[in-house]
């Protein structure tokens, strides 16, 4: 195989696991992979030790797309309070999206049950970076307890997404009310 | 089968259903649910249509002990605000048992993704069901938008839940403090 068409594959690969662990779960079987991304299950075995290592890969590789869609540009000069609700803007436009399942990267930790798996190391990574973003823009913010609000907006984040994913409700006129509850009990400005 | 055996080995199916579906998520095979059951697939399925509707049964079965164990008892005269705090509190002492892995209920649909599947409607109706227990407390005690602070109260128990259960967080010293927020937000009594 040619340098190019082993980048192809891999691409492939990666681009199936994300789709079809999303759609159907983490459970998806390797054969399913294989012949959505048309590539031998030897070629994929030479690309990535295991079907594990396949599934972290793919979310390694979704997690820019994921952050950049959700965060505010680094550069926007805007108060953290407006910061912090632009994240949730955005998780509220995402969420109506017939497809939506909730976050991908909560959904696969709940799906894996076992926070050693390399894939959900990823995962847990990626969520962690966005509650870290909380907490720097509540210190920015001067609330009261930045470590809690961050805990609490990811709690918020997190359980919107499972219930929109499960269709039992839709964040809209939900997260916002809920996130500017949570902002104002923190001082925050 | 006598009727008492047959009575036994259903019994046996609704336990191991409910006890490796959460361990293992819902894919968990009709061969492991009948060995761990002790009954074979020709008796299982003479008692159940299929394993989805295994699943659904030991989701209803399980119904009361989860009604029990959350809610506090319907006469206890306390005040609204300190019975929808009983719940998260029992939610906070479930979730530090290291065997949690968040509400199977929750759980359970996020993994069928398919709200029509008969498991994921019945768990669907218990969360209806504590959902309406935080609308009708919320009405008791004056809230101001009794909907939407049922609500949150029903994101926020599912997102601890969660982030306990993929062990991102756990709910002390966050879930509490977030409640009260939100109930004070709500001009709770």
């Amino acid at each position: 195989m040619t340098t190019e068409a082993k980048s192809s594959s891999r691409e492939r690969l990666l681009e199936a696991a994300a789709a079809l662990s999303y759609r159907d779960g983490v459970n998806i079987g390797v054969d399913a992979l294989c012949k959505a991304a048309g590539v031998s299950k030897r070629s994929m075995y030479q690309m990535f030790e295991s079907k594990g290592a396949l599934l972290a890969a793919s979310l390694e590789e979704h997690a820019s797309a994921y952050v950049t869609t959700l965060l505010p540009a680094a550069d926007d000069n805007r108060p953290p309070r407006e910061r912090i609700l632009h994240v949730f803007a955005q998780a509220e436009s995402q969420a109506v999206s017939p497809d939506f399942q909730g976050c991908r990267y909560l959904v696969a930790q709940i799906e894996l049950k076992d926070p050693d798996h390399p894939a959900s190391r990823v995962a847990h990574r990626v969520k962690e970076n966005l509650t870290a973003f909380f907490r720097t823009e509540a210190e920015r913010g001067g609330a009261n307890d930045p470590d809690l609000l961050a805990r609490q907006l990811i709690l918020v984040f997190d359980g919107a997404s499972a219930r929109a994913g499960i269709k039992a409700d839709t964040p809209t006129g939900l997260l916002a009310p809920t996130v500017a509850v949570l902002l104002d009990a923190a001082d925050m400005r």
